[in-house]
């Protein structure tokens, strides 16, 4: 097995130098949070995550959760002893309020966090990532009782948090769930129903488990009026705080699934459980939505760090993996010196860099639209989250799927066997395409909610500010000329899908909807682009310390192989619907064929 | 688990209308095998795949090939009994000669009957796609008397063949093999080594074993000059016939692997195992080749095959899954009404036929090359041949991966349990993108060795010929307009790639490895684009037959939506190999980031 090098420097070279992080450490709240200091603490993290977490991966695809007879549920070997280490440092509670006990540190070092800890295990980094986003929904919507009885341990880490959406029939549909919510004399809900697929749904790493459930009361309206949000915790707690008796909660089932076999995919069923309503009744889908946007930034995450490890597990063994010659050696050749071997590593590569940038970049709006002093200012950078949001999602886990088959076809043979490890990448990756909203879903609210915003103005902004670069590459010479003229193209083609969207939008959703999945590629090779020639900008004058000289090289690569492609998607994003409905079900199925031949 | 329905009626509309079956059926020897006797025997085919194979795929996933205690292997249940029946229906006889037993039908039927078995069980079909790998090395290079030993058994799938070419430090790079072979002193020889990823290498579907097994004898040159074939039986075999005495060798282990479970992946250890030498000493490679030729076709088939299995799945389940209201709609849809799912269907039916024309396209040119009474037309059809068997491999195997993902995405969450079955396909095809020479050795082939043909004359010709489509394309009106329209252009850009890879390969052969993919993924993009429009133009003026109706669209599909990626990359194809080799290794690896930042 490889070993793992967390890749701090790369992260603390886009935050510096690509995202501007030093403006985001002087927004008032973040004062202590100065780059030096974020510095030090991430370098302290890799080292904890490389040391006590990544050990954990491979058992925990090997032995997988499970569902003990008594109805328990066991984590694989060593992932109790990481998490216990995990909450005794701290890591999880460095971007949350101090208020409740956390380091009051910027959601973009909270992400930096949870990308090194997913890196080291997707599986395992799952438990924190959703007490996070329960924290986040609380924060938002509880009342102060509520914070007070439950933020400060969430934040700890000692109790876990977890989101209960999905049923049997409410998937991607979540205003079709059934669950309900029953109001009692006491003022508390009793809540009745089944979940599935509920990430980290029972464990044995932390005492307690709070989970929001979403439910419906018995006369709330039909669809997403309808929803109301609980904190249904898995021990009721005493008044003086300490854990009282098991809540009505069960675990009836841990599926058994392609990835991620460390995390416990539960079945979860609710029997008259108390449960106490976040807000008001049938707000829940906007207090999920909070959980969600934040989860999805993460989960686009996902597909980038498990790029990250399994790129550099292909890395070492295209270094070791001695076969064949290349062109004009006389003796055997280590198999990256072999021009396609090479082509899939700077594509992983590059890739990475690119993503790490986008993900840090809409981290840090986060941090200006909450805590930038002009509303005006706050008010942009939420528009901006909103856009990158489904962007990061969609393109991080696509590129997630497309570049741990990379590093899997770098091993060759070897890569098939489950003994490498290369391969457990690709299964536990996987799933990032398809939870916090499916990258169909994804590109659905980024044609239907995010390009309607302010007309389109919003994203046609965002773009008029990537093209802001061009005086800038025009400026730094002929090194970067093809960056800029890529650039310059593939912005036009970005405009132009943009144009026929907006053109088409009002009259025609389906067509948009049709292209919607292209057009966000578009977006997502695009974005990548314009950081990466950024990151290459900035890496003139630096004295290099390991990144700054592998920028351009970098965004050269991605600017002249990669980039392009966006045009080659033109004709999917705007072709409208009329193809893809041409058929009808049967047709798709040649349902008539046997028969007609014969 | 949904019902397997066999894609009889598109193979025999793409046999008729597309490649020209017609013709090959005219060709000397093949005159019993006429469409009609063909359809039959395809019809039956298909009934005895669906019935008696596809219900033993779920179970070789989840029980695998396991090694017993006492060194024999054991398939999983329902593999003897399919196997027995595929032996007694005789389909894989049909495409061999009728002096050792066989139907003596043509490559391009043997292709659609391994495609119709492969998309029942994956696993299970490769025990006889390997056997008859070993049967044309024997037809090709065997003597009289060892074909008439080996091959009658071997034809009706009593005996079992395997291809031994890989050991632990000779994977790609076959000349570093090697097991020793030592004559004796009654001409046969003793062999002694180990093999790995040796596909059916022990099983319990036949009696006997026939190994083709790459060795160097004592005296032989180094590399690839120096490899010789021996068939190396499981059982010695008597004078009448009958098996005889085991031959020493032996498995000892069976691979831990990401799918195809069911399939063992033997680890054999040879140990002066008795082998029979074919032909001459030295021209093992030139054996190995005409075996791998024939596979690298038969493994490009197995993406086209396992993404109409998972097709089929994902489209039974986007009809079937209500979730949500598409726009208008007055009551929940089903998910196949949403734009994007419909996009996913799409994309992986478009593919798929045209990956199933263009694997019978290669293997018409097969039979040609073989049959055809005109010397010239045999060397031509062998040309086509070898530009299309790396295109056919690589461009098929990647789509496998690529659409199987598809499918499991529709599948939602769903798609991520095992119980599904969506995620078993995905992995099952993940292996066809490797073996049989990896996709980046299939991109090498094509612009190392199949361009430089007559200076590449013979990828020109091809080209041209596809532009040949253009005047009926035209002639047709306005319902192919954007079909013609993309075909040109990306016609156009097929042959400017071609140029720069015809110019640059002399001066700078690094250049031309750098942009091999991508330039493969053009010439497959193209191809398939000519054959759906060739398909969809011969559908005009055919009684629909649930087939006919249905090409117009998908070629429409086809060129508005995926042919134009082919433009998108031109950047990487010819670019060259500076970019890949601007950063050495350890500036990949960011050696010296951690000690460089602190």
């Amino acid at each position: 097995m490889s070993e793992f090098r967390p890749p701090v420097a790369d992260l603390t070279y886009a935050l510096k130098h690509v995202v501007g992080y030093d403006d985001v450490a002087q927004l008032p709240g973040f004062e202590h949070a100065d780059f030096d200091t974020v510095a030090e603490i991430l370098d302290e993290v890799g080292t904890f995550m490389a040391e006590l977490v990544a050990p954990t991966n491979r058992a925990g695809d090997l032995e997988g959760a499970r569902l003990n007879p008594d109805g328990t549920v066991t984590t694989p070997t060593g992932f109790k002893e990481a998490y216990a280490a995990y909450v005794d440092a701290g890591w999880g509670s460095v971007p949350l309020p101090e208020e409740y006990g956390g380091g009051g540190f910027p959601r973009s070092i909270g992400l930096a966090i949870q990308e090194l800890t997913t890196t080291a295990n997707m599986a395992f980094a799952l438990a924190p990532l959703l007490t996070q986003g329960a924290i986040e929904a609380l924060l938002n919507y509880g009342s102060d009782e509520q914070k007070q009885a439950w933020l400060p341990k969430m934040v700890t880490g000692e109790w876990a948090g977890t989101m209960n959406l999905t049923e049997p029939h409410a998937g991607s549909d979540v205003g079709a769930l059934t669950t309900k919510a029953v109001k009692r004399a006491d003022g508390t809900y009793g809540i009745t129903g089944q979940k599935i697929f509920i990430t980290f749904g029972d464990h044995d790493l932390s005492e307690q488990i709070v989970h929001l459930v979403l439910a419906r009361t018995p006369d709330a309206p039909a669809g997403t009026k309808g929803i109301s949000c609980f904190i249904v915790p898995k021990y009721l707690v005493n008044e003086d705080g300490s854990l009282g008796e098991r809540n009505g909660v069960h675990t009836v089932g841990v599926e058994h699934k392609m990835g991620i076999h460390g995390s416990p995919t539960c079945v979860l069923s609710y029997e008259d459980a108390t449960g106490y309503l976040i807000g008001d009744e049938n707000i829940g889908m906007r207090i999920m939505f909070v959980m969600m946007n934040s989860a999805r930034l993460s989960v686009g995450m996902q597909g980038l760090a498990v790029s990250e490890r399994a790129y550099q597990q292909s890395l070492d063994y295209a270094r070791e993996r001695i076969q064949g010659r290349t062109i004009g050696a006389t003796e055997d050749s280590p198999i990256i010196d072999f021009p396609d071997v090479r082509r899939m590593l700077m594509t992983q590569k590059s890739y990475i860099a690119a993503l790490r940038r986008m993900m840090l970049l809409n981290a840090a709006h986060v941090d200006r639209s909450t805590h930038h002093p002009d509303a005006a200012t706050r008010a942009r950078a939420d528009e901006i989250v909103g856009l990158l949001t489904p962007i990061c999602k969609a393109f991080g886990t696509d590129l997630g799927n497309e570049l741990t088959s990379l590093a899997l076809q770098i091993h060759g043979g070897m890569g098939f066997i489950e003994e490498t490890g290369a391969a457990q990448h690709y299964r536990d990756v996987r799933i990032a395409a398809i939870y916090e909203g499916t990258n169909g879903i994804q590109a659905a609210d980024l044609v239907g909610r995010k390009l309607p915003v302010r007309d389109g103005a919003s994203a046609l902004e965002f773009i008029a500010s990537m093209r802001e670069l061009d005086g800038e590459l025009a400026a730094a010479g002929e090194e970067f000329a093809s960056i800029r003229a890529q650039l310059r193209a593939q912005l036009d083609t970005l405009e132009q899908t943009t144009a026929w969207m907006l053109r088409t939008g009002a009259s025609d959703p389906n067509a948009v909807l049709a292209g919607s999945s292209p057009y966000l590629r578009i977006w997502g090779l695009v974005v990548g682009g314009w950081l990466m020639a950024k990151s290459a900008l900035a890496a003139r004058g630096l004295e290099d310390d390991g990144i700054a000289e592998a920028q351009l090289p970098l965004a050269r690569f991605y600017a002249e192989q990669l980039l392009p492609q966006a045009a080659g998607l033109i004709g999917a994003a705007t072709a409208g619907s009329r193809d893809l409905f041409a058929l009808d079900a049967d047709a798709l199925a040649d349902a008539a064929r046997r028969e007609a031949r014969v």
